[in-house]
């Protein structure tokens, strides 16, 4: 019997393909994301579920470039203390392209909204789930954009704080992320850590089991 | 020009459609995924970013009707003690499905694995993009299975430590989601904690600001 809710195998294909497309990008070739596009992206971030209905997300626009200067700064900054704490991999690391702030066409900045302990909806015992729910409506973003063939990166490499003092975010409030959004010259075929040797990548059935943790 | 990365306006469609069409479903038919829609799914969401290239998700597949029922259980204990936290709203919220557990085709626990400590990229003071990254796993495998007319619910309500316990969860592991897959005789048009009068989404423009955290 046939599911009258499914896509017609085209439509699914396509949800595939653009699910197996998305990279997280950082080079990019400058240009411009029009304000329809844009528009249309964040719709989709905001189409995300989260947890109790409760809306989680916030999005901050930077078009000042002096702050985007900034924000550039307080990653490199931390480039660097992350690569003081990875050891034997310091060097290694110092050589990866970690970000491309001041290269792509928009940069914005996602973040938890302050009043978050007001919603208890599916958070009393995992207070983190609006986290998850940010996450999913910034994959949300990250798929319609590479739809358009728009690039996406999601920079995690900064001090929360210092962020949070740059965009002028309210007690509560915190940046999840830095997302790096614009027109690439190409999307990396496999995820750039993985062609350049950082790490490989495990088949999905090294992390599943059956109704116990594996040994 | 156009952007030769740009998939054509039909397969953009898709993909919002399917975006704007995937619900947090908490009423099932029953019914069976077969294995290899099962097997699609779970390398949808296996295809997520992840901080580093960590990959941290772990998916357990419950098949034993016993343990089933037990994570059932777990969810209605955490239902009443949320109930009791709301105060006001716990009458309301004793009134909403929460879940659809023991009605549905498929139960998958989604866990963040043990050993993340050696991930320091991205993480060093973001140590909580792990949990980032399951999200964006399963809202992979959740519009997937919107793709094929299968429902999914995720399921946050209970005390991770006991669910941990009754997988067997290693220190350091830690379940996200029990989440519930199947077919389902209809889905939402609205989300359904909108339909049942719990809260009213707001539109995008609220939550969205340039350059500075809005007064």
């Amino acid at each position: 019997m046939s599911n009258p809710h499914a896509y017609t195998p085209d439509e699914i294909a396509v949800v595939h393909r653009v699910i197996a497309e998305r990279r997280d990008m950082r080079h990019f070739s400058g240009g411009h994301v029009d304000d329809d596009t844009l528009a249309r992206l964040l719709e989709a971030a905001h189409r995300a579920p989260s947890v109790g209905l409760m809306q989680p997300w916030r999005f901050v626009r930077v078009t000042d470039l002096a702050l985007r200067q900034r924000l550039h700064l307080l990653v490199e900054q931390e480039r660097v203390l992350t690569a003081e704490a990875m050891g034997e991999r310091s060097a290694e690391f110092m050589k990866l392209k970690v970000q491309g702030i001041l290269d792509c066409a928009e940069v914005l900045v996602a973040a938890l909204g302050d009043g978050r302990e007001r919603h208890v909806f599916g958070r009393r015992t995992m207070p983190h789930m609006d986290l998850a729910s940010v996450s999913c409506a910034i994959q949300n973003l990250w798929l319609a954009a590479r739809a358009e063939g728009l690039g996406l990166g999601w920079v995690s490499l900064f001090d929360p704080a210092a962020v949070a003092q740059e965009l002028g975010m309210p007690q509560g409030a915190e940046p999840v992320g830095i997302l790096c959004l614009g027109p690439v010259a190409r999307f990396y075929e496999r995820p750039m850590l993985e062609d350049e040797g950082w790490t490989s990548p495990r088949p999905i059935n090294e992390l599943l089991a059956e109704n116990r943790w594996p040994d």
